[in-house]
């Protein structure tokens, strides 16, 4: 198997894994956003990651175009935070490869995110300073001299994804460790989404709708992962408010990844 | 949106659409095929689909490529049907294209199609004079001369999808027209399949359980299109007593792979 279809299929499962607490999953859409907004996304990024394998072109313009190409449906953002954690992977194999990927960015490379960002209009990596809606925005990168790595480091401490990036890929590797540690059986996905879920504030959901939420929300997903709280009603609820850990969901992706280059199966 | 992204989202999006009677869909999985092996079928065969869209290869040897990719996964047969319609309408381009492909075959394409049945051990195209199990059986395609359209004019009458190549594709043409019929918006495959399903008794489920049971299903598929028969309770019925459409599955494929390439869009 390729590299890039390793990061399609944990795409694939991931969105398939169920019950994952205000998600779309197998049971689950959302009115404008559904299972197969997520699953074109995925057949239609292909040739990004298939270019991301082969080591053709730059980590921000593989990000820019992985983006265009599943933004062609009206579902909207779907795959955003996963292709910022899937290009490096893909670019660099595993861990330290994507580690060396960060490291060598250029201001260039956050030009292209930045374009890629404006194109999906993410609740993601949102900066205070640098304003996406601003048009002398990328002008601004220029004269900083930011490289994507510099644009992740800036944003590191509102989002869980640009985090990693910074962090050595601390997240994604605990999500492969958890899923090799559960085996190769029906639900190991979704657990694990669950524990990550209820040991880590998901800073989609805090951009969203704050810190507070975001902190209930890890609290009510950790007694649910210790029984004390159901489940399906934990997902309603987070479905009827809206509040859907999309960063954590992007991170459990590429937790997949990871597992699946190791050796884990999803074909019990 | 390349022929093979068009073809991988039909087979996509049959495989999420329901309820769909006795099939795997969102909310029913069988215990060994499950609805992440369909998913991972359509994602693996891309090579395949790819060299068919750019007329490298020959229709069988494509066919072989295709279900050798999708059969890595321990699921079963879950496209084997579904790429005998895909790949000549996707080296032809259309219906009027794959019918000029049907009509140049050899007896190469045959064997080819023969080696991929033997690797796949499926349902289709079983043949009472031509016993894929026997090891003579290639050598006698090549005595008689048989061309892989001749095999499919053999399989006809016990095959509905071999028999979309010798008549010109003419349920794929009846379900494209179904699901440009319906419009944009929800439910319209699932719709199109139970459609097929109430007026042509499935061949798959003939060759699995009699022409009783085929007739039967038909008949209360059409009881659950005219509102007196429940379909939920229809389709827990066919999936308890493993009755699975499954050569209606194939066809709705190619419909909506045809469809998709006259301007039909799921995106509603």
């Amino acid at each position: 198997m390729t590299r890039a279809e390793r990061a399609q299929l944990a795409m694939m499962l991931e969105v398939c894994a169920y019950p994952k607490p205000g998600n779309v999953d197998r049971c689950h859409d959302y009115t404008r956003t559904r299972l197969e907004h997520f699953l074109a996304s995925v057949i239609l990024s292909r040739p990004a990651l298939e270019r991301a394998e082969r080591g053709e072109g730059k980590v921000g313009e593989l990000i820019h175009q992985a983006v265009s190409l599943a933004s062609v449906h009206s579902g909207g953002n779907t795959h955003f935070g996963a292709f910022l954690l899937l290009i490096p992977l893909v670019m660099g194999g595993d861990i330290p490869g994507a580690n060396r990927i960060a490291g060598q960015t250029t201001v260039e490379d956050a030009i292209a995110f930045y374009r890629a960002f404006q194109k999906s209009r993410v609740r993601v990596i949102p900066s205070h300073e640098l304003d996406v809606d601003d048009p002398g925005m990328l002008e601004e990168l220029r004269t900083r001299n930011m490289n994507l790595y510099d644009v992740m480091l800036y944003s590191a401490p509102r989002d869980m994804v640009a985090r990693e990036w910074v962090n050595g890929f601390q997240l994604t590797r605990r999500g492969a460790d958890l899923i090799h540690a559960a085996g190769i059986r029906e639900g190991v996905i979704a657990e694990a989404f669950l524990s990550l879920l209820a040991s880590e504030p998901d800073t989609f959901i805090e951009k969203k709708h704050g810190p507070e939420v975001a902190g209930a929300t890890m609290r009510k997903a950790r007694e649910v992962r210790d029984g004390v709280r159901d489940l399906a009603a934990f997902d309603q609820e987070c479905i009827d408010r809206g509040i859907n850990p999309g960063s954590i969901a992007d991170i459990i992706i590429a937790s997949i990844y990871i597992a699946l280059g190791e050796g884990w199966t999803w074909d019990y």
